[in-house]
């Protein structure tokens, strides 16, 4: 049993890691924090999906009270705050871990932060010391971690959509388009007229085309996992529902696969992988399917121009491309079962 | 042919005004402006539906021009702003009519205004000066009218649902309810995280419970068409659409009617009325069949608790409940036909 | 730890209802049936949401089968076919207990049921039996019971909202008003025009005014908790969402009340209660605050008109309207924790 | 002024199609059917939102009928109908013209519309006669039509958003990849549990995946235009919205171009197109902006890999995508205004 604490825990990020690591069997919640408030206040007061459920309460930010009575602190903040925190957390003098659930510590250095997210890094020193945690591509590392940097959601579909292909050398080194689509928490609580009910209901679009922060993170990855670079054109679009990220990924291979051959090495790779559900052929991932759990639906087929396959991710974006993610990097980190208090039908009575 | 002008034209309120203005037969437009831009743009830059549609410009806030070039306009602006403006238009020395769409002008009095909004009246005198412009109940009053007070969008079904019961003296003095619905883009265009899509949507609550700053509006204009006054409960709630407003009314009656005697004395007030549509028995009013429209479906049946009515009424709150009606208005102002722009089928080739 | 089955598990109710189960500590699920299917299929095939979660199978429909290796059934089927089912399991020797989910066994008579469902009830010697769970206020009597009628989602909103007036003996013979919203799968998975996508969203409209099968449920269940008849009108609305019922309730007053003296009636009533969340003053609850859980929200106050109440009321319909309470019933009826299965966090590791 | 008919006024293009109709300078309806009445009902008995707008009804389906009252006949029924219904109506012995919505006409062959629909042609002669009417790029031949085949919601997009491309010469013959997105209108008014709100809302998923009926339209045109052949990867998704088709280009050029030469490429071929709006450059569209009118919105950019474009096409699926386009042909067949019906701000007092 350990103690965590989230810093930042009234976002969207920050109440998903909240539920599950309440249902969680091997953790205590101990701190919780937020920016917003000015004194201490109960749980529900502010997050009423919470009153009668717990007898937590929210404090001020305060990161060195988180830090004295945590073993893990979860950061779920905006880009460019933890940046400034982790330092002094890590420090402290005692032994705690850090899971950054922003894009702070993704990139693996301040060059290419800078490119992705148009300001100078805080601190390009913890860069080197991070472990970017794409669980299922990460597993090794991460029991060693002090300072994990959760994937975004958009990188976790996507990566773990074209992992097997790049795995197996197969992935072309230019030509790979992936067109992504987002439900608004994806955006985080921001207030923006553009955000706006009646501004995102019937409407759809594209945003940052071509030009996405998220680009660098995910060619960066796959550049690991292929062995050499790949390029990728990569364009999100906002879409009228409240959660989920859907890749459609559109992948020029090295030689003519037929879709079995396809099938079989998403199978070799993925076997076993508890959060993984590689369908079927002709059956496609749905939002739904996965809504409010930590999987990932992969489906997949070869393109009839040849030598190009149709691969399609779908995860929530609360879950396994943020919060859900983080726990199970945590249960990786500590050595707990790798499903716990993210399959509640799993742990039993 | 009449010029007219629109302030505050980016709002939805003034979006929707503009779209029927340039299709209506008799006006042409002269003038937009908001106070959200410091220099002169094209329409579409800022209004992209309207791309290609126009040639018009908006200018940055200056009633003064505005006043200058037009005969007419129409104040689409937050409450508070008009009351400020509407005097210095109307004295400025040139025929010039007003229609304002915002509660600046509904309420008699100074105190009602201040207990409604809690603020106090910055030109008590006009209050008594405007005309409140329930198109079906004010048509005597308007040709005659320099400062119209729109109705808001909730007394405008309110109490077009009502009118005919209040008339004909059949109301109770009390125990009327009224349990309303309204749509998003009737709280306007304002940038608040509790009208954020990823907050409105998926859920559904009641706000300003027994103490909307509309009931006043409602029990005051009830009193006039009654002759007596008339106690209202009424609870406002938002649901996740973006246009309507849909009100239910439990009427207690002062004698026991059937359905029919009460669907009767409706359809004797509303006969002819272009914009009323009085639905059969054990029909009831949907959002869709009124959006985009002037119209204003009412449903009704006798309660079977008996004495009490059940009144359902339903109009799209961004036309009938703010542009159509204004530009109704406009049109018995000026002796146009009470249609003209309102219905396009009707205005003919 | 008991044998349970879900007869009907693929309609929205038998998947909350699975979903709940197979967390839940103290039961195995033993069989899943559907009458859409001919043949065993695994669960995931038809349920994706629950692809890679369970190895459960899906079986066509046979009660036999069903009766045989289970100690309780959860009837989750249209209405009307669970009263020509009840009678063979109940009777199939072995010790069994069923809790349904349709309306069939909720009314006390058989004329009763023909008024509300229009049908004559099949089995009425076992309408005598069925013990009504709402949960709440049927703690007494569900321990012995073997055959439970779970409350239709609408009633479990209403009642809850008004029962500590109606216990009181504070509500008033006539003029109870209760408007309510529903999500949309409050209408069950019933391929229908006006259920499409296209038709609902943007869309809200009354259905069965003052007509609605769930009246005499109420009124039923009021005049038991009351100890005398109450009289009611009820107004359904669809809404454009996927879940809850918001129930607002207009409740005339034996004599004057604060909204202090109120809030004192419902908090002695519910003190202690774990799945009544009595919200403070001016605070008014929201579908979202309790979707997915098996809370109900209540607020309340009194009405400026004086002698009455304004009471809301949210429940997610499939969790504490349908599924979650059928839970709370079972654990009620096999004395486990109430809230077992029902609080995630509470079950612990 | 010509006498128009609509045989299938009840589906959602039907009653868009008589919408525009009713407004329109030139045209006087004179005929409505549908095949779901079996006697002659006023218009707004079946259809709420014409209520009080016209004395118009609709007939059970007799095509003779229509065909004797009409100089212009547009057939809004499902894929597989007209094909059976045309040659009749051709051949009557008046001077009659037909525009068909449906599939049935768009295809050169018999063999290519068996393989697009997966059943034989009812009347291969007539696919020869059929001039399809994507409306700016079939200006010339219109005016000779007599049967024009009104292309898909997805071609229109998708063609408009490449022609300028193709018709330079500059895409490659392989590599094309469409990404599109529909809102639910774009399945018809289909009664089925996929299409249901429940089913829909909060979730997304694509469907045909590289093999919907929609392709062999696509590049046959394509084709046509280009005057060679171009192969397509085509994969639709449905989102969660009513109206709107978004397609995402993603097109391979035979040489590397900036994006301003990409720019001017297209504003050469659509300079002075009525319904055509080019985006300037890092502005891309929205559905918002299009939805409920005849445009079309196109934004495009150089993708940052090289060689290759990516483009962005915005259409309302209904208006622009089925009955907008409809009147934008008939206006051409008959020398009409070309934006007459279509712009009401344009058709003037």
């Amino acid at each position: 049993m350990i103690a965590v604490g989230i810093i930042g825990v009234t976002g969207y990020t920050g109440q998903e890691l909240l539920k599950i690591l309440l249902r969680h069997p091997n953790v205590s919640v101990e701190h919780l924090s937020s920016r917003s408030i000015r004194k201490e206040v109960p749980l529900g007061s502010i997050l009423p999906s919470f009153r009668n459920r717990s007898d937590l309460t929210i404090h001020p930010f305060d990161w060195k009270k988180a830090t004295a009575v945590c073993d893990l602190l979860f950061l779920a903040l905006p880009h460019g705050v933890s940046m400034k925190l982790a330092s002094g957390i890590l420090r402290s003098g005692k032994e705690i871990a850090v899971i950054d659930l922003s894009g702070d510590f993704r990139l693996a250095s301040a060059p290419l932060f800078k490119r992705a997210y148009g300001k100078n890094h805080a601190n390009p020193a913890l860069l080197k010391q991070s472990i970017y945690g794409l669980s299922e591509w990460s597993r090794k590392k991460l029991p060693a971690a002090r300072l994990v940097a959760n994937p975004g959601c958009y990188p976790t579909a996507v990566l773990l959509g074209l992992g097997p292909l790049a795995a197996a050398g197969l992935l072309q080194k230019e030509g790979l388009v992936v067109d992504a689509k987002s439900g608004v928490t994806g955006a985080g609580k921001s207030v923006k007229e553009e955000l706006l009910f009646s501004e995102v209901n019937e409407d759809l679009k594209a945003y940052r085309v071509d030009n996405h922060q998220h680009t660098p993170e995910i060619e960066q990855t796959l550049r690991r996992i292929a062995g050499r670079p790949v390029k990728l054109t990569f364009v999100p679009h906002l879409v009228p529902m409240n959660r989920g990220i859907y890749a459609t990924i559109y992948a020029p291979l090295k030689k003519r696969l037929t879709g079995e051959q396809l099938r079989r090495i998403y199978q070799k790779r993925y076997a076993g992988e508890p959060f993984i559900r590689l369908l079927p052929e002709k059956v496609w991932p749905n939002i739904k399917a996965v809504s409010g759990t930590n999987f990932c639906e992969i489906g997949l087929q070869a393109d009839h121009q040849g030598k190009r396959a149709i691969i399609i991710s779908a995860i929530d974006n609360l879950v396994k491309g943020a919060a859900g993610q983080a726990v199970q990097n945590m249960n990786l980190l500590y050595g707990f079962p790798e499903t716990a208090g993210l399959l509640p039908e799993a742990d039993g009575g």
